[in-house]
């Protein structure tokens, strides 16, 4: 009988690890790519920060690992393999504290988060679009949609070769 | 006539390098303040964006160092002394290069810098401007106008209480 419910309880918390290992990985990894929010990222350099209007309506900032750093430091396109950019954005929201301060309203500030976008250069692995891997997190989790994932590379694909896909410039 | 001359070219060497750092000292550090771009402020971690129209017309990023991380994320206020908190600012400019890949006129990014002011806590040092010393910096030379110096606390100062002088919040 111990024996019996030994093993049930051995099944059962086989059973629930593997589920949630496989939930894990699901939520953490984006299709297509399976790239993943870097450790510590939200500590990475600055590379520049942007704002767009339209449908994302937010203001955004760009960061990058010590490889991709070095590379937009030294304008060196294409990026080397092992180069990782971050773009973190939030809502574009007006502050009416800010306003309240200033002369007149003017002021514009983070809101609410609204996703993250990773990009991982190994040419190796992703030789398919142009040697980039990308994923897009809400709230830490990948999003699951392939065809996001895929209308990265297809966005990306638009810029001039010389820019080896990649829309931003370091701001000095 | 050897001596002589050694002794004058001692005398040049020395009352040159005199001038010199004296000539650094002043446009390394702020009027009133005597606050300095601190080093290696460019690799710290990103506080918060912004953008602000009007006589501005600027995109910005506020940086901190460790101590200011660490009291931002936390939402301690008022910060410890030792923060210190850089913003960065360029010119707020649309970006042809990024509208012509996008559905419609709507990116804008980061252009030439304006200028970089820095807010170092330290209450002992800056008892008469709510324990924050300020530096406003143009091409990594302080602005020498003590004027501006002294509007940076007049400003900070219309906030209410509870925001320790800062207006800056984290953005997740």
């Amino acid at each position: 009988m111990i024996r019996t419910g030994t093993l049930a309880l051995a099944i059962t918390i086989f059973g629930v690890s593997t589920l949630s290992a496989a939930k894990r990985t699901r939520e953490e990894a984006s299709p297509v790519y399976g790239v993943t929010l870097p450790k510590g990222y939200r500590h990475w350099t600055l590379i520049s920060v942007a704002q767009e209007n339209g449908r994302h309506n937010d203001i955004r900032a760009i960061l990058g690992n010590a490889i991709a750093v070095k590379a937009f430091r030294e304008k060196r396109r294409p990026f080397p393999d092992g180069a990782v950019i971050v773009r973190l954005a939030w809502r574009y929201q007006s502050s009416p504290r800010n306003d309240a301060v200033f002369p007149a309203p003017q002021s514009f500030i983070a809101g609410e988060p609204t996703n993250i976008q990773v990009s991982v250069k190994d040419s190796r692995r992703y030789p398919g679009s142009g040697g980039w891997g990308y994923g897009q997190f809400e709230r830490g989790i990948a999003n699951p949609s392939a065809t996001l994932a895929q209308s990265c590379f297809a966005c990306h694909a638009k810029l001039k070769k010389g820019d080896d896909l990649v829309f931003t410039d370091w701001a000095p």
